[in-house]
C-alpha cells in the first residue's frame, strides 16, 4: 500500500479521502492543514491531522503528496516546495501560467528525484488529454469545448461580492443548438455568447435594490457582459435546499476530415457528467499520484503533466491485466 | 521528415496513405504487397510500390513500417517478422489472441531493437484507452460499449454466404433508449438483444427463395439470432448508390460513483462518429508510428500497446507547445 498525505482539507481535500478510500493499492497516512490541526476533523480514522510545517519531517515516510490548495496563492509556492521531498500532484489551473509553473515544480522534481504531476483534474485534466488525442488523430479539424451544465465557483463568488447580495450560486450552460450543430459536423465560428448562457440564483439582503443586483450582474464585465444571463432570486433557505451541490461537466469534441479530398467528416467527443465537481477532480488526481509511485519507482524524476503519463501507469491493474481485459 | 512504408493497400492502407499525406512530420516512401506490384496503383506520386519479399532488404531504409493486413491470418505472421526489422504498429483485433501476439510481438521487437505498437485503431484502441482511463478515475462504476451506427465487415460477409445473395451490407446500431438509461446513470443490466440491433440490406439473385434468405439471416447463430434484425431487400444499383460508404462509430460510457456513501454519480463518455471507419483507423495507425519511432529514437524497444505510450508521444507538437496551447 503507497503511503499517500493529502494538504489541504476542503471540498478538494475531502474527495481525495474517499477516492484513496477506494483504491486498492493506497491508503490516507496524514492531513496536513495550514489551520490549527486541532479544528480539523477527518473521517479516516487512523490518519492523523498535522500542520503545514511538518510535513519536511514526515516527507520520507511518504509515498506521495495530494496538494489540495488553490491555484492562486498557494500552489505556486507549495507545490516547488513538495517537490523537492515527496512525489506529489496538484490541480494547477492558471492556463496562462502553467510554462512557468511546469519550469519551477521541474526544476525542484529534478533536484529532490521525485515526480510531480501538475495540472490534473478534468480541465486541465482529461480535457486537455482528449484536445491532444484528438488533434493528434485527426488534423485536419476544429476544436470545441462546451462547459456545463455546471456551478462555476468563480461567477458565483464575483456575484457575493455585490453589494446587497448575501449569497449566489451560478450555472454555466451549453447551448444546446449550438452542440448539436458541432455533432453534426457544421464546424461553426460561435460567438461566447452562441456557446453557453448563465443562470444565476441569488439571496438579496432584506431592502437590498434588486433590479440595482440584477444590472450589476448582468453587466459585470468578461464575467458576466458577453452571455445571455438569467436571474433569479431565492431565499436563503431555497439556495441552500436547491443548488448545495457543485455538479459540473460538459464536452471536448473535435471535428474533422480524412479523405484523399477531405470527403470523410468524424467527430471524436469526449463528455462528463458529474454529480461532484471536487470529487471527480479528486479522483483524477488519485490516480495520478499513482502515476507519479510508479514512474519514480521505475527511476524517474522531474514534472509531469497528463500529456506525459503512460495511461496504464494510471491503473492499478498490470500491464497484461489491461491487455487481457481491456484492450 | 520520419520514412514510413506501408504494407498492404486495401482500404486501410489506402487510409494510411492519406493520413501520412497530412502528417506534416513523415511521408510515405514505399507501399509494399503481395499482388503483383504491378497491378498496383498508389496516388503518391514519387512513392514506389515494392513486394512484400523486399521489406527485409528496404527495413534500414525505413524509421517505421505500418501494416494494413488483417488479424486472421496475416498480422499473426507479418507483425512479429517486421517487427524484428523495424518500427512497426498493427491493428490486431482479434481480443482472444491479443496476450499471445503481443508476446510474439515483443520477443522480436526487442531482439531487433525495435518498437512494434500492436492494437491501434478504435476498438481495440481508442476504446481500450477510454475504458482504461475511466476506470483508473472511477474505480466504482460500470462499463458500457455501444457500436454504431455503422457497417459491420465481418456481418456483411456472412450475409454474402447465403445461397441465393449477391451482396449485402449490414448496420450495427445502437438501441437509443438504451444508451439513455446508461447516459442518466441508472447503471442498467443489458442482454445482447436490448442494446443493439442489427439492419440488413441484401441483394438476392434472381427467382432466389426471399423467405429462405431472411430466415437464414435472422436465425443465424451468434451473428444474428441474439438481436432484432430487419432485412430490406435492395438492387445491386440501390445498394452500391446507398450504401456504398464505411461509416462507424460508437461511445464507451463509464458510470460511477464517488462520496461517502456513494451518493454522487458520474457518467464519462467517448463518442466517436466515424464517415470512413478504415481512414479513421489509419489516422490512428499513423500518429501510433510517429509515438514508436519517438520512443525508439529514446533508445527503448519491444513491443507497446496505446496503453503504454506516453500521450504526447503521438502529437507532433513538442511537449512545451502542448503545455501551452492544449493544457
Amino acid at each position: 500500500m503507497k503511503k499517500i498525505a493529502i494538504v489541504g482539507y476542503g471540498n478538494l481535500g475531502r474527495g481525495v479521502e474517499v477516492a484513496l478510500r477506494d483504491a486498492p493499492d493506497m491508503e490516507l497516512t496524514a492531513v496536513f492543514t495550514r489551520r490549527d490541526p486541532a479544528t480539523v476533523t477527518i473521517r479516516t480514522p487512523q490518519a492523523p491531522v498535522l500542520a503545514y510545517g511538518d510535513l519536511a519531517s514526515w516527507a520520507q515516510k511518504l509515498d506521495g503528496v495530494i496538494l489540495c490548495g488553490g491555484s492562486a496563492t498557494d500552489l505556486p509556492q507549495m507545490t516547488p516546495e513538495v517537490a523537492a521531498l515527496c512525489n506529489v500532484v496538484d490541480s494547477f489551473d492558471t492556463h496562462a501560467n502553467i510554462p512557468d509553473h511546469f519550469a519551477k515544480v521541474d526544476r525542484a522534481a529534478s533536484q529532490g528525484g521525485k515526480i510531480a504531476v501538475i495540472s490534473a483534474g478534468w480541465d486541465p485534466g482529461m480535457f486537455s488529454l482528449n484536445r491532444l488525442y484528438a488533434n493528434a488523430i485527426l488534423p485536419q479539424g476544429s476544436d470545441y469545448t462546451f462547459w456545463g451544465r455546471g456551478v462555476s465557483q468563480g461567477h458565483s463568488d464575483a456575484i457575493r461580492r455585490i453589494d446587497g447580495v448575501l449569497d449566489a450560486r451560478q450555472y454555466t450552460i451549453p447551448v444546446p443548438q449550438a452542440v448539436e450543430r458541432v455533432r453534426r459536423g457544421e464546424n461553426p465560428s460561435l460567438t461566447t455568447r452562441e456557446k453557453h448562457t448563465r443562470e444565476c440564483f441569488v439571496v438579496a439582503a432584506a431592502g437590498a435594490d434588486k433590479q440595482a443586483i440584477e444590472t450589476a450582474i448582468v453587466t459585470m464585465p468578461n464575467y458576466f457582459d458577453q452571455y445571455d444571463t438569467t436571474v433569479t432570486f431565492v431565499t436563503q433557505e431555497e439556495l441552500d435546499r436547491d443548488h448545495r451541490g457543485l455538479p459540473h461537466g460538459g464536452s471536448v469534441i473535435r471535428a474533422g476530415v480524412t479523405g484523399w479530398n477531405g470527403e470523410h467528416k468524424h467527430t471524436i467527443e469526449y463528455s462528463l457528467a458529474l454529480d461532484s465537481n471536487p470529487e471527480f477532480t479528486a479522483s483524477v488526481l488519485v490516480a495520478c499520484i499513482r502515476a507519479a509511485c510508479r514512474l519514480n519507482d521505475s527511476g524517474q524524476a522531474g514534472c509531469r503533466t497528463l500529456f506525459d503519463l503512460p495511461p496504464a501507469a494510471l491503473s492499478p491493474l498490470s500491464g497484461a491485466e489491461l491487455r487481457a481485459h481491456m484492450l
